[in-house]
């Protein structure tokens, strides 16, 4: 026995790097999962079971004996955080979740149709001491019977979702397009403000897009018939994928279901078809990419958020020949942060590998194209046309939704006509579904050509951002500082972030959702606001004012309680560097304007010996107003 | 070294049941798989690959040496056939394709964010006898400078598809909602009638659905804003899940993007979360099913198509408390074959598994109500409004679509109100995506309501299909036998199946989609036809006419052709029982009618002393036609 184990510490990563001593301490520790469905399992177990090959083995031995150890969904969670670099990061912990493999053991791939043979049976106690735990808790999943509980199982983990507080309830907002920003709940006669939607242009009413969709179902009728193969390939799919390849200066482009199948396809389809392929992923990366990777099979490596060093040293760690895809967002939207997409371009080119950058939210909001971020970074070079040798010429594979800032549904990817041909004729994901409606189709291109043409909502949307930003920065209300169009409001805490969400509902008529685990991580729950071209004064006021009641009501901490604890994710930090906006005053149109009314605000400040505090960007708008939405209004 | 290969044998399932001599063979046979892009491997090496611990090991090992042992996709797709139980089966090939897990060695679960260490290197040669190809051939995929070429990849995965004619080139067919079934080219002069579309009924251009997508574009706008989560819930959503909820007999249901997403979602998270899961799949099961149990990471048994002995015999040799999934379709697309519901509800019942019935091609079509075939096989009691005890009511899971009969976009689930709560809760493909527009869940709901309603159109397509059946046997054109609306007509052949399906477009105007490889299996290439309450008498001979004039031209084989061979798939199978359609004379509502015309037939053949032949659905037709569309002309 003592030979086998040799031999599997040989072979096998994982205990090659373990003590004996640590070993012995992990199959006896305090069981770190107990699971509230009866089972529990030391922590040597719970990282067994993700083996790929005693992982199976143990569950045909808890098979064989006639129990079911606890649900492994939650052992594996709880399991986690013992290996895992951050506990608390939720949302990573997509990353690292039990891995969701095709189990090796697959009586199809040995014996056909055959009579499907168990695995042999491993020595699985001696090799992890699967400990007493399983073979001795009552088996709370089985029914009397011995079948399983199926009802007992979906109980159990709602039941999971009701205790940690990230049970969903959705709230009924039916966006009204002729009074955007205004919805109605259930009831038609209750009207709430909208200020947490994706519609962060208020595409999803503009007269283009609606007119090219009435025209379209009108003509074309409402689906498309099939997939893209079989009938459901038309004008409006060639048409939109020529304008999403025009947008980003890119040969070629493919459109998905949504932006999340896009994603998810594409990782999945180039991750497991280039040899050795690794995925380097920006830690707070969005949970279709997440999957994508996980569903490549490729090796994934989390580098930190928009750190690049970090970056460059496990670029470094890989030999220069092997495949290598960095996957990372430019606006990611929890927290408003961007991501240093030139210098991840400079390490692709360095170290060997192509970028997939992830617009979805920059889309129609940055550049004047609006193709994103990767644009606003030269943005002269793209108002005069000149897209070669630009940063985002540079990224290999961009993606994109339609649903967001272009107000439709629907997602696509751009890049060289060769690597969208191979992604067209391999990712099953594109290959065997229906295509999107004409109409959607044809909505989505007015969209995108209607933001090629016009600067108006973008530019209002940011003035209208910076406002609400400057306004609740001067009340003490805590947004996580960023550089871009979202203002996540820290508030800390899951029950509080929901009390939050629905005062704003019931007390004030303002929807604005409350952001928990797992979208964000625990500790980390807010208020994320989204303002739009609609939100005007009236509408902004009436949020600060909103805001500041209720947290004064609940007791939400403010930007200097934060302070006062050292800071918490840029919130009250001291010394902390300002965070300039991305959309810089000469690119709002407005730098003459600004520095006017700035020299005017310093000396009103001076005067009243006060630093200088919100309120301008406000003073600004009421000013330019119309000079900025002319655009859009003549549209 | 000899102990460590007897360990190996010991431990490894694969190495277990093979010879010594077995082993050595495959370790220097003549390589199966000879990489387009320089690589070559022998079998044992292709089986290595597939292996969780080795594959890994080998890759680590080729990226020290320096090479890129040619591209796995290759190599695993050609090591595939060595011991899989249906070579011939490209489509269920997707079921055992290299699985595409996570791997075990991953940087980030054993260093956190640190530095990121190598795996060890593994004793591969000893292991499986690397073979000498994969570190004396030249390494085409690498770059001068030693990076890896994407491009050439691309060019590579396309030239695959070129080589083995599964390279798909997309026709470009708008289809006319007011001159449905036709459509117009790219040049919208040039136009052609649609034979392959899976808008089955039509309803695409219904004038009830157009109405309620014009009038909730012009009120709610053209997308939803937001995840279900975050301001995209709303009463489009509400009242289309209760309209699915109610079809289906069922307490609850959830919409999702797709049917693929919700087929990919819901198997993901129920076989990931539920403890030892095990799935059951039939073989010809839609890619969207196979990739949601691939990436459920759950164990996968694969039973042979409809065939419940093989299932039943798959069920008794697992443990009866351990959870389990049978995974099948009503009407399977491609063959038109339909599954066993009933036989399979009764086999979960005895084996303590629950039921995921994909009724994706079924929904709209079958039924008194249009709620799929599971409806239909108990239609009596459902026309009479007694759902409870029926078949329909005994399946867990319900999964359909809104893209085909129901002519928009989207896919659901329909289950107990625990079960769809649960995957609500849990499945990231349903919670971090755009829901759908407003416009398209209103149509959605708008064509479920009307199918419900009335039966004309698909009772009308069921006559179509049988004329169009019984005209094409008539004339000897290979029809694979089917009790449901599909006619796919063999080809054999994946040139020939381009050739005619350019041939029809370009000579006759007619779009009939060729369907070759991966969608079928290699040798098994056809034309498949869907016929609509639109393709009247004069549509249906023009398609019977080019067809023949095709088969002629080309030399495609007639029925008496494959007869002579045994038959095949069906096709010219001596003595087979005739395949009796699943939608009854009677329920058709034209028995009496057809007993007159089939004695007068019958009398007209016996005088001829030939046997009963095609043509009577079209004299059917003629005389019934009236009555039998007065509902949906009524509507």
């Amino acid at each position: 026995m003592d030979s086998v184990l040799r031999q599997s510490k040989a072979m096998c990563p994982f205990m090659k790097k373990a003590t004996a001593a640590g070993l012995r301490a992990m199959s006896t520790a305090t069981p770190t999962a107990v699971s509230p469905c009866g089972g529990a399992m030391s922590k040597l177990q719970v990282l067994a079971r993700r083996c790929p090959v005693m992982g199976k083995a143990m569950a045909v031995q808890s098979a064989r004996v006639g129990h079911a150890a606890g649900f492994p969904s939650v052992a594996a969670k709880a399991g986690m955080s013992t290996f895992h670099g951050h506990a608390k990061t939720g949302k990573a912990k997509l990353h690292t979740s039990r891995s969701k493999e095709a189990q090796p053991v697959d009586g199809a791939v040995y014996s056909g149709h055959e009579k499907v043979q168990l695995p042999p049976r491993l020595p699985t106690k001696q090799h992890v001491s699967a400990g007493p735990a399983a073979t001795t808790r009552p088996d709370a999943s089985a029914t009397r019977a011995g079948k399983f509980d199926y009802d007992g199982f979906y109980n159990c983990e709602l039941e999971k979702k009701h205790k940690d507080k990230s049970y969903r309830y959705f709230n009924n907002i039916n966006r009204l397009a002729k009074e955007f920003p205004r919805a109605h709940m259930s009831n038609k006669e209750e009207k709430v403000t909208v200020w947490c939607a994706n519609d962060y242009l208020g595409m999803g009413r503009n007269p283009r897009v609606l007119k090219a969709m009435h025209e379209t179902l009108d003509e074309y009728g409402a689906g498309a018939g099939g997939t893209r193969n079989i009938s459901g390939h038309n004008k409006h799919a060639v048409e939109l994928e020529q304008t999403v390849a025009k947008l980003h200066a890119q040969e070629a482009a493919l459109v998905f279901s949504s932006c999340y199948v896009a994603n998810d396809a594409t990782l999945a389809t180039l991750g497991s078809k280039m040899p050795d392929c690794v995925i380097l992923s920006d830690s707070l990366n969005h949970a279709s990419m997440i999957q994508g990777i996980r569903h490549s099979g490729a090796r994934k490596i989390i580098f930190k958020h928009n750190d690049v060093q970090d970056l460059e040293e496990k670029l470094a760690s890989l030999p220069l020949h092997v495949p290598k895809i960095i996957a990372f967002e430019s606006v990611y939207s929890m927290c408003g942060s961007i991501g240093p997409i030139e210098e991840i371009c400079d390490l692709a080119d360095k170290y060997g590998a192509i970028t997939f950058l992830d617009e979805v939210h920059a889309v129609g909001m940055y550049g004047p194209h609006g193709a994103g971020v990767a644009e606003h970074l030269d943005y002269e070079a793209h108002v005069q046309g000149r897209p070669r040798g630009t940063i985002m010429d540079r990224i290999d594979i961009i993606t994109g939704t339609l649903g967001k800032a272009y107000g439709c549904v629907g997602g696509y990817i751009a890049g060289s006509a060769k690597l969208i041909d191979t992604v067209r004729s391999l990712a099953p994901g594109f290959i065997f579904t229906t295509s999107l409606p004409p109409a959607v189709m044809a909505g989505a291109r007015a969209a995108i050509e209607y933001q090629m043409e016009h600067q108006g909502d973008r530019r209002l949307q940011q003035l209208h951002t910076r406002a609400v930003k400057e306004a609740l920065e001067e009340r003490g209300i805590p947004v996580i500082p960023n550089p871009s169009h979202i203002v996540p409001i820290l508030v800390g805490n899951a029950e509080l972030a929901k009390q939050a969400s629905d005062k704003l509902l019931q007390d004030h008529g303002i929807y604005v959702q409350s952001i928990n685990y797992p979208t964000v991580p625990v500790g980390q729950e807010r208020l994320r606001v989204t303002p739009t071209p609609g939100h005007t004064k009236e509408y902004r006021e009436e949020l600060v004012n909103a805001i500041e009641s209720i947290w004064n009501e609940l007791g939400i901490k403010r930007t200097s309680e934060w302070a006062a604890e050292g800071g918490f994710i840029g919130v009250g930090v001291p010394d902390a560097a300002p965070e300039e906006p991305l959309w810089t005053d000469e690119q709002l149109g407005i730098a003459e304007a600004a520095r006017t009314l700035l020299q005017a605000a310093d000396a009103e400040q001076k005067a009243a010996a006060a630093p200088l505090t919100g309120g301008f960007t406000e003073r600004l708008l009421a000013k330019e107003m119309k000079g900025l939405t002319s655009a859009s209004v003549a549209a």
